[in-house]
């Protein structure tokens, strides 16, 4: 990927020639050209957003920060609003509307045509992450009886408005959705053929009110370039084209990341949120985790005389519970994953956690072995039957470990959690608790005389 | 999202009758016909997939497990054998030559045509997840001197052979990639307009070398449906399309995650590793971190007096651990996630150190009241001094390890390591040692007489 020096077009900004500018933002693409404004500053955005030829404008608009997107708007007049408006596509629209003041939004709507306008207030209703608040309305429809001639001559004339023209959408008389034809094969088909030879009866769609997350699988597993959107009647009502689904992959990928680490998910980015909201965020699981720690705390409360009087104990709790919580991460985040991806289905959990014990048999008697050497040529304030307890609380604290952390994703999966919940810092506490028992039992059993 | 139930498929087969099954089979989306032959046992496989059409075979073979690809392949004579590898895309068949036995791929490439071979072998050649490896050489090239109608000729002579016709690629005659054109434009434009008037000069292109990494973040930033790869000459050589695009992101975030909690990468599904690849993938960073442990046992073992003297301090610590571990962990998934999607550069980390002090001072405070709290209500061996130094070390923890946590991604980011190492089991390991000599310091200065 070339990474773009902005330099000559700072540069040429300072020295205010704002014609020569003009003429090297037209030879860029318009992601470049937004990331160029979005480093700018004051009133020098929307200086640059002027500039741009008309054509480019809402190209460019679209990929701005909503921050930027503001400024630009108080700046411009009702008229050039409305162009901007009517040249944005609705979806681009719509996400940008979302992110604004209300009197921006007001101002908006009021400079748009009446079906541009009820076009938007229609997507801005549909429930946040939905497939009818990321869809657009904006695609090709094609009838049955039509021949392949007559369809391209309606994309030909309808086709500039349209966001994607490559995937057609066959509807009956009732808009109800019937087929759908690629691009590619009415171009390579006889021009004299009935579309609906051509079509692929009954497509894969989805549900205005579905999950965006269903519809990024659904567009990944049938390698789709689009996902028509039907009502409840099964009338086509919009489509999401892949660019936006390649984000809604992303979004969740973030939120598993941010779930993973117990955190709220956010809707802006790390740089963009404020000190309070993070804070927010982060604040309830960590006092959740911190008040379940009150059981550790009591497991070693009630073994603090052994603890006292035997020396060596103490110092090895740390590296048993960090071994044991990193253990289970493990395996709790490999069965997050392939839960997510649809690799495994809670129908495997027996499969998952057979070989979870095997693997982490291999891996307790691995670590405990190493541990053993270390020890023994560390040293340390117990002696060697200390090492063994040591050791056998490290083989049953990496099984119990990788069993726990294998067996709750799949649990929260069944029970309709979100398994990404039961990740990193969810399974260290509950694993903590279980290898101190287990350690400072087996202390107990063969070090207390 | 509709799942299939294939009850009926199977109760088709078990009766043996295989035209019903194949009716059945030929109304269906090859990549559920996939799935379902996935779902068979032994001969079983390749008996359903040689009762596939011939047009849909070679679809349904792409998205078949590699096991499933090798037994049949196994089942099919030379010259089916013959028409499969000609059908398939090439990008197809090398994803699959690259999974199966040396054998196998010696009975392909012995049964392909010699340019399909040649093909086949070069893409074969590229480092693993360079862009060469991932590319297709199934794409539509241009001449700049032709004209729109030529262009469409050009298209519809050659299609049926393109795994994508979309964006159409234009070179001059030493096959220097000069521009682009999608196909959008050519459909919409004047029949006689030249191709070089239309096409957009200088396209964003990756060297075959090039990381599958940037590919993928190159189609994301510029929304593009397919990224052509040209050679260290500027000759166009390949394409790679949104479909293979999707699937190297959801192979680099599976990367991610894998690398967050101290996982090798593997390139199988988890239910297709074997017991000893998976504890292999995980035992080195065990043992690396549980060695690393030695030194919170060394700092125990330091104040291994005062912690049996005092009441109530030893209990305390694993709550101090977690709690350090799991903020230092939240601070550190959203930094390595900022960085992988490019919110975040090394030249924010003053901004992000200054963010995550005031949340931390934030979370910290909230924190050590709420455990003030906590201790008085539920007691404990310990008095207020000690409840007081807790909440102390409470506060200097979260501080800390929330600037470890936002400092060590950035680093690593800095000298090229993976910022996703710097996450949960990592930062835990490092925060650990720092939260117990802070406080078992503050225990020390307060506490003892």
């Amino acid at each position: 990927m070339e990474t773009f020096s902005f330099e000559e077009l700072f540069h040429l900004l300072d020295q205010n020639k704002l014609k020569e500018l003009r003429a090297e933002l037209m030879e860029m693409n318009v992601v470049d050209i937004a990331e160029f404004i979005d480093e700018l500053e004051g009133k020098r955005i929307a200086l640059v957003f002027r500039i741009l030829p008309k054509d480019l404008s809402a190209g460019v608009f679209a990929y701005l920060d909503s921050d930027d997107q503001a400024k630009i708007v108080q700046s411009l007049t009702d008229a050039e609003l409305g162009y901007l408006v009517e040249e944005l596509y609705v979806d681009d629209a719509v996400d940008f509307l979302e992110e604004v003041p209300a009197t921006v939004v007001k101002r908006v709507l009021a400079n748009a045509s009446p079906e541009t306008r009820s076009a938007i207030n229609t997507l801005l209703k549909f429930p946040p992450n939905s497939a009818g608040s990321v869809m657009t309305i904006e695609m090709v429809e094609l009838h049955d009886r039509e021949t392949v001639d007559q369809a391209i001559a309606t994309i030909r004339s309808t086709g500039l408005d349209k966001e994607t023209i490559y995937t057609c959408y066959v509807i009956d008389d009732e808009r109800h959705l019937i087929g759908v034809v690629p691009l590619r094969q009415l171009i390579l088909a006889d021009p004299q053929t009935k579309v609906s030879e051509l079509m692929q009866d009954d497509p894969i769609h989805v549900n205005t009110l579905e999950d965006q997350e269903v519809v990024a699988d659904t567009a990944k597993k049938y390698d789709l370039l689009s996902v028509p959107v039907t009502d409840n009647e099964g009338r086509l009502v919009g489509i999401i084209t892949i660019d936006d689904i390649v984000d809604i992959i992303e979004d969740e990928n973030t939120e598993d990341f941010e779930k993973m680490a117990l955190l709220q998910p956010s809707e802006h980015e790390y740089l963009d949120t404020g000190v309070f909201t993070l804070a927010k965020n982060r604040i309830v699981w960590l006092l959740i985790l911190m008040v379940s720690a009150t059981f550790t705390g009591k497991i070693i409360e009630s073994f603090e005389g052994m603890l006292a009087a035997i020396a060596g104990l103490t110092a090895c709790i740390p590296m048993l519970m960090d071994t044991g919580g990193n253990a289970g991460n493990q395996a709790s985040t490999l069965i997050i994953r392939g839960l997510a991806l649809g690799d495994i289905t809670p129908k495997d959990y027996f499969k998952v956690l057979f070989k979870e014990l095997r693997v982490s048999l291999l891996c307790g008697v691995t670590l405990a072995a190493a541990n053993f050497l270390r020890m023994l040529i560390i040293g340390g304030s117990g002696g060697t039957p200390v090492f063994m307890v040591v050791c056998g609380a490290m083989l049953c604290a990496v099984v119990v470990a990788k069993c726990i952390g294998c067996t709750l994703p799949i649990v929260a999966k069944i029970v309709h959690l979100d398994p990404a919940l039961m990740a990193g810092p969810m399974i260290t506490t509950i694993v903590d608790a279980v290898t101190l028992a287990i350690y400072l039992s087996l202390a107990k059993a063969f070090l207390l005389k």
